[in-house]
């Protein structure tokens, strides 16, 4: 059996998250579905981070066995089968001990905001619309303030038992209207990176100033609100071996 | 009675075009609506550009008479009950004589190619996916060869009388793996721009080659094919005075 490794990039406006549910479309169905009848065999898919209804992803990282004798070549019939909101960027063949999520050294998610008046029509499924003035040095000056291990309670809208999480990076960047802000960090709570990104537009808007309080409080409701699905991607995840 | 200018920016994907249809949404319908209901009294619009199925704008120009007190306080509310697909991004007061269409000096269309393999799923309502290898240096002399007042028979796909059109600059950028064909003109034949298109990148996979030949042929079936609408974007339209 050889285990295969596959990067996704995919749209997740009209699907119900990562995970398969009963309830309709997920990335786990559709793609289980296409490698179902290309392998002829039922797979068990693993993913790196399950995205919530809604998330985007740029480089989402999965794998399966199988004993296909050619796996490589799967790469091109997978992209025909799979609608075009899911694309296959790259399948490779991973080390037999290869675990998506176990062996994740840091993922990096990008939130987008249209900091407009009116956001363009282009970006509605894709950014989330703030249309009051955000006070961006002050915005990174809270960022900065995420980064190093803290306990993240506050952050998270699950409670758990082990809070304690590392972030190593954020960014700002801007251009045009359109505000990126870029996390980096070795695992996340629950919901962890919007509600950060919540509280960074509060504190744009002056209604929330001072993150270090907050994370020490571990009070979810002394952070913002959670920011909206449709504006995170899941960016890129990074392994401790190169594959 | 103020002779109103709005500047539009819509996603075509949903909608069957700028005109009022009965088969279904179309822009016009939408938006006159819309206007019906805030100023309590019908009104008529005219646009700079009958954009098709599925063609989007990012400066689409309409106007519309009212005898509204106030109508430049119309732009927020305007925008609160038209859906996000469409905004409109200014409101102003133009002279009594203003017509978007016949006052058009010229406009400018922006088609976007997804020149890779697979095609990232953000970009599949937004631009042509041509998984083919394109020689843009060819394509970039050819579309050279557009530039000029011709005869534009060949690349209309309904027949006129007055087929002369000019062409005042067209030009090719590239980010990443997205190719914008930039389109600037005084006026269009129906369906030009995505037939310039469609033989451009004819050009830039080998299977066409002469420009002048296609215009002097004045045959339709001499140019290449019209490239689809999801990947046009009605980007300026400029008029002779200063509004």
């Amino acid at each position: 059996m050889k285990n295969i490794k596959l990067t996704l990039a995919y749209d997740g406006t009209d699907f119900l998250g990562w995970q398969d549910s009963k309830q309709g479309p997920s990335i786990e169905s559709k793609l289980q579905y296409v490698l179902n009848q290309l392998l002829t065999h039922e797979v068990t898919l693993q993913a790196a981070s399950r995205t919530d209804r809604g998330v985007h992803a740029e480089g989402q990282v999965v794998n399966f066995f199988t004993s296909h004798p050619s796996p490589t070549d799967l790469l091109h019939p997978l992209n025909r089968l799979l609608p075009p909101a899911i694309r296959c960027t790259a399948l490779e063949i991973a080390p037999p001990s290869f675990h998506p999520s176990l062996d994740v050294r840091s993922k990096t998610y990008i939130y987008r905001i249209s900091a407009c008046r009116y956001q363009a029509p282009k970006e509605r499924l894709y950014s989330w619309h703030v249309p009051v003035p955000l006070d961006l040095p002050k915005m990174q000056l809270a960022a900065g303030q995420f980064i190093g291990t803290h306990d993240f309670s506050a952050f998270s809208n699950e409670p758990s038992d082990h809070p304690l999480r590392e972030i190593t990076d954020i960014t700002m960047t801007k251009e045009g209207v359109e505000l990126f802000i870029t996390v980096t960090g070795n695992s996340f709570l629950y919901k962890m990176v919007r509600n950060i990104v919540g509280t960074l537009v509060d504190v744009g808007t002056g209604k929330r100033e001072n993150v270090k309080a907050i994370l020490e409080s571990r009070d979810r409701r002394e952070a913002g609100v959670c920011a909206p699905a449709h504006g995170l991607t899941l960016s890129e995840v990074f392994y401790e071996k190169i594959m």
